[in-house]
């Protein structure tokens, strides 16, 4: 039985990385759906969809979890919702169960009468992506909450000084990612 | 003569009912143009295109209006509004005159030499699409504000289950709608 | 029950209707997706999608069957055609069986599951789309093949004329529709 | 030596012009990059690319800097900012440098490995569009901070009476711009 | 006045300039509009908008008529011809009549109100964009058939040998340029 | 050191696996980068990217090449060629060359500053995936031209039958995908 593990991984932490253990334990293999792909330098979304799979690729491949797990790309609808279930088939080989605990993404699974799982959350007060970007922002300390190969990738491509230049000492939340032209 | 009633009509309501025919009074036939079509499951949209041609078709089947009333489809032209008109125009049957109370609207059409009225607002602060999302959230009653056969059409597509499946409990505004990859 | 009869209708023609009334004698209701909806201006799609709208409810009306017909508007998704059965199901109410003799759409609909039935040909030789633009071409009669109503609407929009226009002493194929900047 | 003047200029004012003449005096060229060129008749981009294209060109003619200055025009990538620089490549002539104040775009072309250079700001506190379209939206005097050419523009194109059409009395923010169809 | 003159420029030759010395005869300004701007590296359409840009730019600065010209950028929209003289008056500055010899342009134009006229032609068995073209393709003498600061342009961009290397020894027409992962 | 390996595998056969065993013979790790991944069920493109995903991979993964190969998704830029290099770098991890025989690819990120080398044909006249595409059209023998894997994920999908189904006795060409609403 094989399972569908959207999310967006911006980064992807140990968080994810328990996720996707804990649903390797209950099917065979585990497609890893990078959601919001055509994304990339605004808060929500700083790295590109290049970048996250370089993440999770190494993260599989020193855990010796790539034969187990298939790395795909999910570009995002821009509202259309309703063609969002279509878009993750078109981009992704065949599951049977798809698991996350986005409600939106439940939803739009469920009206089209998939199985949908919800994922035990780890310590989701530490481990939430939107809280790594904010500790890496403020210089505090981040590495210890996601794998090593994720640190090396962020490393390498200056993802600490990206965040920092783009998103320090401006306004917060819309804003401060498409400011492009002001 | 003929005019133009364009709206989103999430859901279509007794308000909208009453400026329809307000607008029947006015002109021989009226088009009905359904707005930010592509989108759905969100929170200023969560019907799909298709499930309000359905409201609007069968209320006005019951009502024997289908002679004078044509439903179209328009989608949202993402913040590309100077191409709005001719969108319009692309997916819509010729019409002499606009009816709206929306300024931008307005403004596009009078730009474009059109000639546009508004229309009288029906106890707008008990018929709003916004309130009547609220009270179908909210649990508190909302069949009588839309007519019988939208309340079916809702209760057959799972409607409010929708609404509360995706809006219950979350952060409020942008947020709710695009959390799909968290 | 509830069917759905996908067409291009450039223009509307006899053979369509007949199609109709045939898929009208074994469903309750049907619904008439006009396809490829955002084009106009070219040789295979001259019409804008409200100047078929304007066809097909005219002819429905003058016939008594705008009770039991819906119509509906479907963009072409420009050959990402796996997303194509959602976006039909975007923008039209709920069907039960899709009536179809192409290939292609019935694949894709089969492929999810639907059930999908050919139709009868209404005498393919005369009542042909293609031949009728053709005709409209040459300068020929081509009146006696489309509904009362669709002449109608062809000679208030100069739909012959735009033909000729476009079309006249030209090269064949893709070039016609796309020389607007040669 | 060529360089890159990138802004939305909603409108073109004096802060703009001084800008651009302090980069004329750095190098022997300079485009001027029109932004978010195609969006319109919202708080942040109230005047088309066309009008901006006007402005711009006028002003340029009456200070005889035509034959310094090339006008372009760039689409907004709508958040995938990985494409921008290519974006803006395709739609500009060759340059050398970039000059711009805004982090995203500055960071954009730096990982693209371009020189980029900021500019000084000149009384920021009076000339800034922002402020202008508040000065047009509440009546105040706004003449004395925009060229006299892109007074004519606005004048002619009944600019100021868009502003106050579309903005007045509504709610503040992203809704003021989209509630095309509510 | 104004005119409009819209081409593709593939590349800016001289036919392209005595029509344009033909429109500064009849109207005090022309904007110069460079149609399908998002094309390139293909056979149709081998040069970019910026490329193009530089061409036309170039040749009107020495000779003077960058204060009677403006150059603006057009997208193809991609068969939605409905929606194409939209566009164009939103990347464009105001014009009063349109010069083309293009027939769906032209009627297009008209279908909307716009008086439009046609050009004469310039030896167009010598100057036409796709003999030059061929003739770079083969090898034979181009230079005479375009203005001195379009050779420059094309020299400096490699624009022989990108043709050469694109289109040489492969199959013709459509193929030639959508190979790219064959 | 790292390859970037571009196709569109439409299917997978041996003459890609003997190009990506080559290349592996030259670098450290692949990229295997899945081209028109947008686009399915037209003859260039009868099986969708998560189809091709399925097909790479499982070949991979029994040839134990899963350490040194990561696949990646790359949409088609409908044209906009002077994107494309940048969209490939968007979805894919970094990379150090640059391995294709399509001159397109090639150019385009030659004139991006990337090092490109070709790669030498196996067999070209029995092993090309329109050959391979014909021969299941045809009813001929094809699985000896394929990896196993390949041979079972076609099975699995029915795709010799939707080949069959979607483009037996058809006209050739591009009108065979995209007759869809005739």
């Amino acid at each position: 039985m094989r399972g569908l593990y959207i999310g967006r991984f911006q980064p992807f932490h140990y968080g994810h990385l328990r996720a996707l253990e804990w649903t390797l334990s209950r099917v065979d293999e585990v497609i890893i759906g990078i959601g919001s792909a055509q994304f990339s330098h605004t808060w929500e979304n700083p790295f590109t969809a290049g970048e996250r799979v370089e993440m999770i690729w190494r993260t599989l491949k020193s855990r010796k979890l790539l034969e187990r797990c298939i790395i795909s790309i999910i570009p995002d609808t821009n509202g259309m919702h309703s063609l969002w279930v279509s878009v993750v088939r078109l981009f992704t080989p065949k599951f049977d169960v798809v698991f996350t605990n986005d409600r939106l993404s439940r939803r739009l699974f469920e009206e089209e009468g998939y199985r949908v799982e919800g994922i035990p959350f780890y310590k989701r007060e530490l481990y939430s992506a939107t809280r790594i970007r904010k500790l890496m922002l403020e210089g505090s300390a981040w590495k210890e909450y996601v794998p090593k190969e994720v640190v090396d990738v962020i490393e390498e491509i200056k993802g600490v000084e990206r965040l920092r230049y783009l998103f320090t000492n401006q306004a917060s939340g819309r804003s401060r990612s498409t400011s492009k032209t002001k």
